[in-house]
């Protein structure tokens, strides 16, 4: 499924020797056509990965025929000679697939400041281009896992179309735990400015609300793919809804798989003045990490909740704002609410509402607990 | 030694049982003149607790001739009852010590949400009268301790005159780990504006740079009594280096207690285009907490400050980009410079240096590492 539920792509995944102990890291997505229609969306942060700055030239194109994506190696920060070997990768991808380099995104992810060893990567691409298939979606998801402890694929089956995708990270576009790669494919016959409005509305409302640990990556890349294989146009409301739910279902996956995490945290906020004000809101509490500590506690410490929506320019007043901690409203008006003995936190899940109470617009943002385990992971990672 | 060190001030730190520990929780500090100018600086959290509220009314009026200083509960987030309460505490205080209520400033540190015991406090603020002594700083500077390991004091003798004070918290003025509360008194002979002047200057460059954890407390309060005891009045550049040093040693006094650290990180930004430059780019640095997970595991992982930096607003090329750690440039140019096995880091201090190659200003922030004790501290305050 994944990359691959789609008609008119082919996928593989396969160990390139990349990474040092032998798993996968190399994987291809062909788009077959008849169409190449594409769009993409990549990091806001300004330091941006070789591959990064090579598949937003290739998306001004329109067109994409194939991705190449590869674990073990971020390519980042890594000068002229690691955006030489990004433009030798894609040359690499063009000459054995016979098709146009400048239409071959690149995506990376692992280590910043180091150079890919080209040599296995070149001769990986021969491989993967093999080993290509119409099953290949799966293999091609095992392949771009870091820290991943499990692939993630999503597929939504519409009435003659279908859109599917895989995803690894245990991050986000905005701000990122670590880097997030996506590939969503469709067969269905969408052309290139309905995809990037499509995908932009995805992503706002999904991996832009995701957020692990408030770090951004420099390589993360989200790619749509349309085939046209399926011949079939839907309409632009169903297509853009499709879209989302396989991004809202891979950053779910994103989040249940965050490094070292124990808690999956929602972050609900109603009655704000404005989205703007709600989104800023609900990051600066999912960023907070003394409530992020506590949520990992089991405790349910309202008085950080309150702390870090006072630390935002949002519309409110302290003695009007309410908080829901797992249903239970342990503040109201600003102090004290019902009794927080009340607060069952035993599950992953963890669902804290603040409601500003000053207007009517929302937005939901997820976050993990803050944990030992996150600490040693990322203490360890390029030790 | 503390806050009376300069003469014209007693002070005093009792046990008065609102911690459930029994350890000393009251501290109060008098100004018996012959002057009672004051400068206050307070959190700038949105939602700020009733001691904040109480006491930058208090220095509206410009004399404060008491402190009273509470750990084992903040008094935030506890509504109009919060109020009165600390209204009540600067009342009997007032009683006591023959003083204007008008012109008692009240603190509070602790934890979020819960009233304060108002009996054990005004029996309390009896005891401590009775123990206000010309040898108390001490006391009052342990009395305000709350998960601080180690009271936290300072002295700055000049030539007839001193500036002292003492500190609690492992935390800073805008984003603070724990609430940060400090007192200062001198003896010099300076007006309410330039006392004020002074302390703005001081905290400005030195505890609002002091980022522990970039969550920022409903509590923060920075006091500066001046009781001109001492007959002289300084330069004010004189003055106000006394006062940041002061500031300054505090301020490194906080990070090295900061809750579960295991290193003090010295983030220092040259060559930007701007002082405001400079500040977001090392708040960026200190705020990642991908870094501060790498700096504990001894990693020199100059990618994660690259990527910190690619968030900003700053000016800056990424292909200009240095970072040195610990003396050793491991980026140059935004790519790979000096081997990274260089780096020692077995130190407790680690320098983080990131040049911008855009301009002539520097700043400098501290901050600490992420750590498991960290987690553990904070996941089990309140529990």
């Amino acid at each position: 499924m994944s990359v691959t539920a789609a008609k008119g792509f082919t996928a593989a995944g396969i160990a390139a020797g990349i990474k040092e102990n032998g798993n996968p890291d190399l994987a291809l997505v062909v788009n077959h056509g008849p169409a190449l229609a594409a769009a993409g969306v990549f990091t806001s942060n300004r330091v941006k990965a070789a591959p990064v700055l090579w598949s937003e030239q290739v998306l001004k194109g329109g067109l994409v025929s194939a991705v190449v994506l590869n674990s073990g190696g971020a390519n980042a920060c890594t000068g002229p000679k690691g955006f030489q070997d990004t433009h030798a990768t894609a040359e690499r991808a063009a000459e054995v697939l016979d098709l146009n380099a400048g239409e071959i995104a690149v995506a990376s992810t692992g280590l910043i400041g180091l150079l890919l060893p080209m040599d296995k990567v070149l001769k990986g691409i021969g491989t993967a281009a093999g080993a290509l298939s119409e099953h290949g979606g799966e293999k091609a998801a095992i392949a771009i896992k870091t820290t991943d402890s499990v692939h993630k694929t999503a597929v939504v089956a519409k009435d003659g179309w279908t859109v599917g995708g895989m995803a690894k990270g245990a991050g986000m576009l905005a701000p990122g735990l670590a880097t997030m790669l996506v590939v969503l494919t469709t067969d269905a016959d969408v052309d290139g400015d309905a995809l990037d409005r499509a995908l932009r509305a995805a992503t706002r409302t999904t991996f832009d609300r995701v957020d692990s640990d408030g770090c951004m990556s420099t390589n993360d890349t989200v790619l749509l793919l349309a085939s046209g294989a399926a011949g079939v146009t839907p309409q632009y409301a169903e297509f853009a809804e499709a879209v989302r739910a396989v991004c809202d279902d891979l950053g779910q996956q994103l989040i249940r798989d965050a490094e070292g995490a124990s808690k999956d945290i929602r972050v609900e906020v109603l009655n704000a003045a404005s989205e703007d004000d709600a989104v800023e809101v609900g990051r600066s509490i999912a960023r907070n990490n003394l409530l992020k500590c506590a949520i990992h506690g089991e405790d349910p410490n309202w008085g950080r909740v309150l702390s870090a929506i006072g630390t935002t320019g949002a519309a409110f007043e302290p003695d009007r704002l309410n908080v829901a901690i797992n249903g239970v409203w342990v503040c109201r008006n600003g102090g004290v609410g019902e009794d927080r003995d009340q607060v069952d936190m035993r599950y992953r899940e963890v669902h804290i509402v603040a409601d500003l109470a000053a207007g009517s617009e929302t937005a939901t943002i997820w976050t993990n607990d803050l944990t030992a385990d996150y600490v040693h992971e990322n203490s360890a990672y390029s030790s």
